[in-house]
């Protein structure tokens, strides 16, 4: 760059900076209490002067996935992509056709799904080990990478990564451009959601965090190095598991956490319970028309899947969480709309 | 930022960027195969149109700690703080001080290093899990704190963070200044190490891979909650343990690696195996006079600490990683010389 270029960012810089500060950083969000909290914590923990000014490496925001970033119902994605993958396992394995769960699994891919209601916990875990592990990293990877690219949701007849929250996005944008790292903290599994946090939120691989199995290290035929995925859990980040494995991936305690369930109730608390200025937000998904309405809290229809309890709603009052309301607070759910 | 100022920066940044290209980034290096081999790497893969160019977000660099970027000998600094956080524990329990390998280490303090050598793999476990689990997270990290803050190495009479490589500091900075994320990838403890890493080497707590043991969530009295140190090993970051340990924590495979000893053995392999410009060196302690001399590689002395093998050094030479030598390849080691 030779001086006079860099003069003209210079300018260019200047123009940029007085522009954005007259836009809109959440121009999705309607205005109310939602709106307001984000935009007061992130003017007070970034300006210089402020008693809550938040050195720039100590910035660290989590955000809980599934209901939080992208739609969670009817399934789960990652559940999907397990019951999807039984076809190609039973190619190799055709033994298993006849045997439960995976039969059940057939059912429901022929249209039953009501069937889904048949698989029990054990199920789901035996499913996903066969499904998630036992092969060499870069061999899920690509299986994950080919599902996400072709698969879509039955509702909206779009890829599953189109389905992310278009206000959520914002968040997740202005939050970067004032200094926050942004985090990933899921009960998904780590090493699925890295293949398209990059892509679809700007969030890098070792920005997420999620539930992990091990690896284990060995040799191909040809000498070269390669990890094997094992059916071994090493962190289910779940409810206490979530600050456990923020510790463990991270080291700090977040300033602004967002989550949708029981699930993220002590990420919320973990991050609430700082020094400082700190915000713990949950959105309520309440809005039956323009995507789902769950909860049981507020009286909304009870799910098993990312279940928001009277509880969970009533802590937050208590301790100056914010709930978001899809319904009132988002002016838009979707890019695509 | 208003306008004029924004200028004068963009003017002092082209200053700056031309005098910079000027600048011998690695000072403290002799010209030879090391220093070349990694200018040539930075070059080649941050150059645009270069066919081993990197995109920005896949830079990622580790580095081994002890024995790579400070000094390890005559025995780990976290062994050191185990060791000298006995009496503390003692004063709560006292009737602990007769009891090996407890009185062993009061011994040691007491001036007894050979004694040293009569604590056993299972006592050093046992005197990690007294010294270093059973608290909060943050009473440890004060511990650890105050105790670096305070303690000096022997020979050199200096805080132990103090005993840094200069010309590893070097390389950490060059690579950041070419984009490149640099980590710790450490046998040492996770928790410890990142009680200076962001002061010491410029990396932040979540860029530190260490060996983990578990935490537990719950509240204190008041409803506030906390992490606690469990004595349970979630991931031991030695030998196959670091690739795998790079798996879960960053999820991408390093361009380039740094170790010294036989720990960082599949770290390398794993770094070197990758498509496309890859980076794995081992810095060689030969130096007795400035530092230490141990192998047992090169008829160097063997040792238990740090040990680099005939068989390492002979896989180095055999699979293109460069070997440091400390004695020819380092005008200076520390700063403070």
């Amino acid at each position: 760059m030779n001086a006079v270029r860099a003069i003209a960012l210079g300018a260019l810089l200047a123009v940029g900076l007085t522009a954005g500060a007259q836009t809109d950083p959440l121009p999705s969000w309607n205005d109310g209490a939602a709106k307001k909290a984000i935009v007061e914590f992130v003017q007070a923990t970034t300006t210089q002067g402020s008693p809550k000014f938040v050195p720039p490496p100590e910035r660290i925001a989590t955000f809980d996935q599934d209901g939080t970033l992208w739609v969670e119902h009817p399934m789960y994605s990652q559940v999907m992509y397990i019951l999807e993958s039984v076809p190609g396992l039973l190619k190799a394995k055709p033994e298993l056709a006849k045997v439960a769960p995976f039969s059940t699994v057939l059912e429901i891919l022929k249209g039953d799904r009501a069937a889904i209601a048949k698989l029990t916990m054990p199920d789901l875990e035996k499913l996903a080990a066969a499904t998630l592990t036992g092969m060499p990293v870069g061999t899920f990877q690509a299986e994950a990478k080919k599902w996400l690219a072709e698969a879509k949701d039955p509702r909206w007849k779009k890829p599953y990564t189109e389905l992310t929250y278009l206000p959520m996005q914002e968040v997740l944008k202005y939050l970067r451009a004032n200094g926050y790292k942004t985090y990933i903290v899921t009960g998904g599994g780590q090493d699925f959601v890295r293949q398209y946090s990059e892509k679809v939120y700007g969030i890098p691989p070792e920005q997420v965090v999620g539930t992990a199995g091990s690896t284990k290290y060995g040799y191909a035929k040809d000498g070269k190095p390669f990890l094997t995925k094992e059916p071994k859990l090493m962190l289910n980040d779940n409810n206490a598991g979530k600050p456990e494995g923020i510790h463990l991936m991270i080291g700090r305690r977040p300033y602004a956490a967002f989550g949708n369930s029981t699930g993220d109730k002590e990420m919320l608390e973990y991050t609430k319970a700082g020094d400082g200025a700190r915000l713990s937000m949950l959105v309520l998904h309440d809005d039956a028309k323009r995507e789902y309405a769950y909860g049981p809290a507020q009286g909304l229809p009870a799910t098993k899947v990312g279940a928001f309890t009277q509880a969970l709603y009533d802590q937050a009052k208590k301790q100056g969480w914010i709930v978001i309301s899809m319904k009132d607070d988002w002016k838009k759910i979707f890019a695509f709309e």
